[in-house]
């Protein structure tokens, strides 16, 4: 459907909803093979169709030049040659990931000669809200095929003619093996009004999950009536304890904070037990200055690091994603759990320790999606996890938490096997 | 608190919400002894105060009376002493469960040399909304207990009197092994404005379980800014396959729909594949005359079973809940699925066949919360696949689905141990 013929949106959505549902149920039927297949199909297509698609992108690339977008906006945008090469090669590592689906666990024999265990099933329709990069409607939509479910995808308006070309390549492939082109559907319209229909619309949508920035994603938790994968910030910590190797802490730390900056595992505050505040800061305070990573430290930090600036208490909720670190020297464990559990955004915190016990309690104590001992938080990610692939990662608790994969996109449900049992 | 002093529902909501997150750090912390104790606390303090929760209950039930209370309505009210021993040996049975918190699943190496696991802990904090029954209480503070989990109670405004006697129990019990009374927080108002708060305080209150009628949780649901664990309809069915043995399909029929009528796994519709339903339908409509089952049946069924009703279009979409049945006569399985797409809610449907093809793909291909072979409908619940206890059944899919016991109330978080290692 043209973007033009689109009059009237809860009417388009609502169509697109029900053929979502029936795409869903032919999805969740179809065998390994066939989901395999259609992917190694739309990565056929994606990279024959390379010319269509850097013509799209192009007129893309031009609006956003012409409506004044910012170059790292267009840089996000811009489907360069070996981003194709990784959309692709993304499709054709999902195709040989285990198919989560159909798997039963715990399969156990009851009192009563019932069999009972769990079935993993899709959850039927995932709803996709992103924003420039248009590599991310392959990313999301293969994801979600390995996993049995159907596809509502919404891209940002500026990647328009970059998704809908995408989208001819996926809806090509699924057809050739035999899927319905439902199956992944890509909003046909830059209508805001989309995004308001497709998040209050539980009949059709099982679940949103918005990839974006925080505004993004918080007016969406807000007006959903779906419920939502969020992703918020990442204020992560490490601590370095009394009884830390200290070359492994400077080491820890250093990463953390400096392997990339923009990203959400990566460390915004570090926690220093000030037994051994005076061993650890000034070499950690030399390596960071080489590196240009601006400190904000509390009093005691700024004893060991003078040239650090004072932070605030708005330093200790801020998610910097630049090359600025706070810094606070804190009395021992307990205070360093407080703190965290006072600041953290719960997604990544790490203890650098050699005491056991220590470790111990922080891996149960501390309330975060992901605990690490004498390790980087950066390590927090679907891929080093050995999920496979990642299609966000979740701050919530309820249903998923963490870097989220495939199995994030399923749910399970009982299975009964019995021999005419009835209840007595 | 007493009632009468509560004035400013917000405030009071809000100290509480607070108070409750602070006591769930505690209760994530507590250890499965300091829990069990709690746990056999608590229910000797219920069977020492059976005076008082008799006379509690005792003006509830005056009140109800005066107020015109249905005789239904004020069975369910009624603290029997059968119902206090119940209470009180569900409590010790909590108690003797494993605890699902701190378990490790997965501890494996990565090729970057961490090894990831994920372990077990609690949502944080659950509402329970629920209506006249006051045992529930100090069944769904035992569960959440027992997981980790504060937990804020609203009971219904005609156990007031009960409800505030039991959180008595169990402010007691807690407070003896010097855990939190906060852990359980039931409120003391039966000002309305207290649901609308506990609903929209994402900040305090991680999970809502609505227990009542239909009403009550599309209210909740409908108005939750917290994800809610709804249980909605059971609109269960039993098809009974052209390859059935139809002395256990004759069995099973009479056992689903029989057994009790009114519960959530009862069946509602029949299915019959019409090779068979010559031979089936006959003996089952006998057999459900003598127990006044009232039969409805489409144009087929009725060829066999002249004296049922004509079953309308809203009979396969209603659950009766009562000695009142549908049945259907259909052309095989496809027809069979097509229908408990259409019209199931999804939460328990039971296939009746000796062949193996059909058999998995009923089980593979179904959408509801139990899918069963050759088993009655009514073994779907919590005891029964060995949960050990139920908060309630999901018809959802997101995070639980099907019978709740402890682990629908946990969630799981990523732990990461390394020996210093960074990322490349």
């Amino acid at each position: 459907m043209s973007e033009s013929s689109i009059h009237d949106i809860d009417a388009y959505m609502s169509d697109l909803g029900v053929r979502a549902r029936a795409a869903a149920r032919a999805l969740a039927r179809a065998t390994t093979a066939e989901k395999n297949r259609a992917l190694l199909a739309i990565a056929t297509r994606l990279d024959a169709a390379r010319d269509q698609l850097a013509a799209a992108n192009g007129r893309d690339l031009e609006a956003g030049a012409a409506k004044g977008l910012d170059a790292a906006l267009l840089d996000r945008l811009e489907l360069t040659p070996a981003r194709i090469d990784a959309m692709i090669e993304g499709l054709r590592q999902i195709a040989a990931l285990p198919d989560p689906i159909g798997a039963i666990t715990d399969l156990d024999y009851r009192p009563s000669g019932i069999q009972v265990g769990r079935m993993r099933v899709p959850l039927g329709v995932v709803g996709i809200i992103y924003e420039s990069r248009p590599n991310v409607t392959a990313d999301a939509a293969a994801l979600c095929l390995k996993s049995g479910n159907a596809t509502v995808l919404r891209g940002g308006s500026e990647a328009f003619a970059s998704n809908q070309a995408i989208a001819g390549c996926i809806h090509a492939g699924l057809e050739e093996v035999g899927l319905p082109a439902d199956a992944v559907q890509v909003i046909a319209t830059t209508d805001r009004a989309a995004v308001g229909a497709m998040i209050t619309m539980p009949e059709s949508i099982d679940v949103i999950i918005p990839r974006g920035g925080r505004g993004l994603i918080e007016r969406i938790s807000r007006e959903a009536r779906v419920p939502v994968i969020k992703h918020l910030d990442g204020i992560c910590h490490v601590y370095i304890d009394a009884h830390a190797d200290l070359d492994k802490a400077f080491a820890i730390a250093l990463n953390a904070k400096t392997q990339r900056y923009g990203t959400c595992n990566t460390m915004e505050t570090l926690l220093v037990d000030t037994a051994v505040a005076g061993q650890i800061l000034p070499r950690l305070g030399a390596a960071f200055a080489e590196r240009g990573v601006e400190l904000r430290g509390c009093a005691r930090t700024r004893e060991q690091l003078p040239a650090a600036l004072p932070a605030s208490e708005a330093d200790w909720d801020t998610e910097y994603l630049a090359p600025i670190l706070s810094i606070r020297v804190v009395d021992g464990l307990d205070a360093a759990m407080d703190h965290i559990a006072r600041h953290s955004s719960a997604h990544t915190e790490s203890i650098v320790t050699e005491d056991y016990g220590r470790a111990r309690r922080f891996l149960r104590e501390v309330d975060s999606s992901s605990v690490m001992v004498n390790a980087s938080t950066r390590f927090a990610d679907g891929f080093e996890y050995g999920l496979g692939a990642e299609i966000g990662i979740s701050t919530d608790k309820f249903h998923a938490r963490g870097p989220v994969g495939l199995e994030g996109l399923t749910s399970l449900k009982f299975v009964v096997l019995g021999d005419g049992q009835v209840r007595g």
